[in-house]
């Protein structure tokens, strides 16, 4: 089954002003859909980050994928280096600073494997709708028939400055109580049974406060918090003795493998990340200081569902333990990350989801691809299991042509409020 | 595609009198043929070891696999452990010592890796001949079309103790000159652009003079020199520094991945092993040290082919270079290894074949496995890409029931000759 055509939409949704280590949340949050069609006249959908450079590189690569066979993903990753080899001068001058995903340096093995996962997703939904069989089948098989996701729990400003759009439903949360009560509505709609809060926004004292509150509301549910890199080593040992107990895993604190292990050398929980191992590049050294001991694995920058199923056999030989990354994404890519955490051996943890922050989707209506009791069933129709409502891309499309983001940036609209801010990490050297 | 039924038969090939430093090689090697049949009455063939013991492992997992999806190599990977974990207590203690192969203790990873191995091969011969595509397009796509191998030069016997078939057209190979013979012999009706001598059975100064003779003989062929760990450090290491810039690595010198570190530390040349890292839990040990550097991967032990594509990721993401085992084998293994050879990132050198030293085979004439230029073209047909006749498999199953062999065992027809012989390592102290 060959190629023959692959368009990749540029879609925009709406994003609530959620608190990061970095700034704020823009107005919209951007992905791209791509669309796959082979030869016998069947689709394969995918879902990937959308912001300009990496439509940029999409489209180059996309060309040169017609006729290629869907199961090549040898060849996908070969076109993929030589795109990415012939624009590597101009594209890399061109790139902005910081674009905050690791799409900017063509050179970098992270970006390739950005981009060669981008089309493996659609290859595996065609294959899997050509045998009659759920992607989850092609990866090996599922081990489990539902995937556990934890509730991302975010502080939070009540609406975007300027009001571009209706405020969201959960208001301002920026303290304890305001976070539990996001979080008892989150898990009471959801049915979460795990918790992470996304941390480096108050001070790290308010953001033990915040675990505490939470730990006194939920007493049976793990959680986790994840401030970015926000933290010293100092405060990151602090917040970990002063929640020793608390936390299943603490979520970068500081930067870089060499201090994260600095951090698990100090304290009693795991250390997780999705920001210092990112790319198989990076696991030799996390191997040889024995931390991070939790990698929150992202088939969107590991190179794919196969890639990340090499990801799962490597963690299990060298007693890393997996969890998920999210990124926002829409219905396409839930259903990938669900596939992929149906087939690991490794994962340990609840994944993350950035359901149900994003209120927009691809996905026709009648696609079951829902939370019960904080977990998603494994789809078991054929390929990723998911109709894609093809006026709902083209409306999200109109919105991205109209709603001025093109890339992600969550510095900027928070300079606009205050003027020093500059985003740079550590931002708290004292708890 | 489900399976309908498997039968496994046992198979005996005629095995010329090989020298190791175990002993020599019996009248007849092992090996059991899988047939697969799948619910669509296609099928799928496999090959791996013959032993007593893993005829009953086979046997034992072949019943439960009925009805299971060819796809589902997690859900065979999970019958093989309960069924493993059912017969351990009572098999352990019925194993003979040191059988030789991964195959006699139950309960380690790696008899399960074999077992699990046996049945994934034939399941992937289904699936590539459902879909229409050659095994290696289900592993990631070729990423060549031939896949080179090694003249394997063994020093042997004229003929077997006791005469029992004629003697192969090899003769006696006992020195360096007739090494060198063999090996012209060899590389002029194959093809081979690499040599691998097995040493571990003359003594290593005798040893070093057969490689220097092959180097003069052929001048820019690779040679690797294999004893099976028969010597200690200090010995590995004067022969490493004997043949400095004659070996592209030393296979095995010393047993024990602490002991191959030391060596490796101490001569210039790489260091590969198919004997102290044959499995994943092997893998943390060899990166710890950062040797061996060199690992020879064999789908037959790795636990099937797809595990072997997770070995070739792990190898590239830790810079050990890959190589591959030869077990005696058959065509249908031939082709397996031939697949996986085509796909692999790691692979580095020429892979190890026992062809021509065996003269009986499964395959059907027609079958296009042969060595031109010292490699094998990767097949493109469905599957496997061969066809296997059944003639031959009840002619050489009709020959297992007659020859008497039921386990690989080369110490004691070693010991029928030398009655002080123990096969023990190291037998070498001295140069
Ligand atoms: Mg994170
Ligand atoms: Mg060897």
């Amino acid at each position: 089954m060959r190629i023959t055509s692959i368009s990749v939409t540029p879609v925009a949704v709406q994003d609530p002003p959620l608190l990061n280590s970095e700034g704020v949340h823009q107005t919209h949050a951007l992905r791209s859909i791509i669309k796959m069609t082979a030869d016998d006249g069947s689709v394969g959908w995918g879902e990937t980050y959308g912001d300009d450079i990496m439509l940029r590189w999409l489209g180059a690569v996309a060309e040169r994928l017609v006729g290629i066979d869907v199961l090549d993903v040898h060849r996908i990753e070969a076109v993929v280096d030589a795109e990415l080899d012939a624009g590597v001068h101009e594209e890399v001058a061109a790139a902005p600073a910081g674009a905050g995903y690791p799409m900017a340096d063509a050179a970098s093995a992270k970006t390739r494997a950005a981009v060669l996962s981008a089309f493996e997703v659609p290859c595996l939904d065609l294959i899997g709708k050509s045998l009659g069989v759920p992607v989850s089948a092609l990866l090996g098989g599922a081990r489990r028939d539902r995937v556990d996701y934890s509730a991302y729990l975010f502080y939070k400003w009540a609406e975007h400055p300027g009001r571009p759009y209706a405020a969201d439903s959960w208001g301002e949360v920026l303290d304890a109580a305001a976070m539990v009560g996001e979080a008892r509505r989150m898990v009471d709609e959801y049915g979460f049974r795990s918790l992470k809060v996304k941390g480096g926004v108050l001070t790290p004292a308010e953001e033990v406060e915040t675990v505490r509150a939470l730990r006194a509301e939920f007493p049976t549910l793990p959680i986790r918090i994840d401030p970015n890199a926000a933290w010293t080593v100092d405060v990151a040992v602090a917040v970990g003795e002063a929640l020793e107990g608390d936390l299943e895993y603490l979520e970068d604190p500081v930067a870089g493998t060499a201090a994260m292990a600095e951090v698990a050398r100090r304290v009693k929980m795991p250390l997780a990340t999705n920001m210092c191992v990112t790319a198989f590049e990076d696991l030799p050294e996390a191997v040889r200081e024995g931390a991070p001991q939790v990698i929150l694995s992202d088939h969107h920058f590991w190179g794919g569902l196969r890639r990340s199923v090499q990801l799962d056999t490597l963690c299990h030989t060298f007693g890393i333990e997996l969890s998920m990354h999210s990124n926002t994404h829409l219905g396409i890519s839930l259903a990938a990350m669900t596939h992929f955490g149906a087939v690991s051996r490794s994962l340990a943890y609840s994944c993350d989801t950035h359901t149900p922050w994003q209120t927009e989707d691809v996905l026709a209506a009648e696609t079951p691809l829902r939370f019960e009791g904080g977990a998603v069933r494994v789809p078991t129709a054929p390929g990723l299991g998911i109709e894609v409502d093809e006026d709902a891309v083209a409306r999200l499309h109109q919105q991205w042509r109209e709603c001025g983001v093109r890339t992600r940036d969550d510095v900027t609209p928070m300079r606009a409020v205050d003027p020093t801010w500059t985003g740079d990490v550590p931002r708290f050297t004292t708890l």
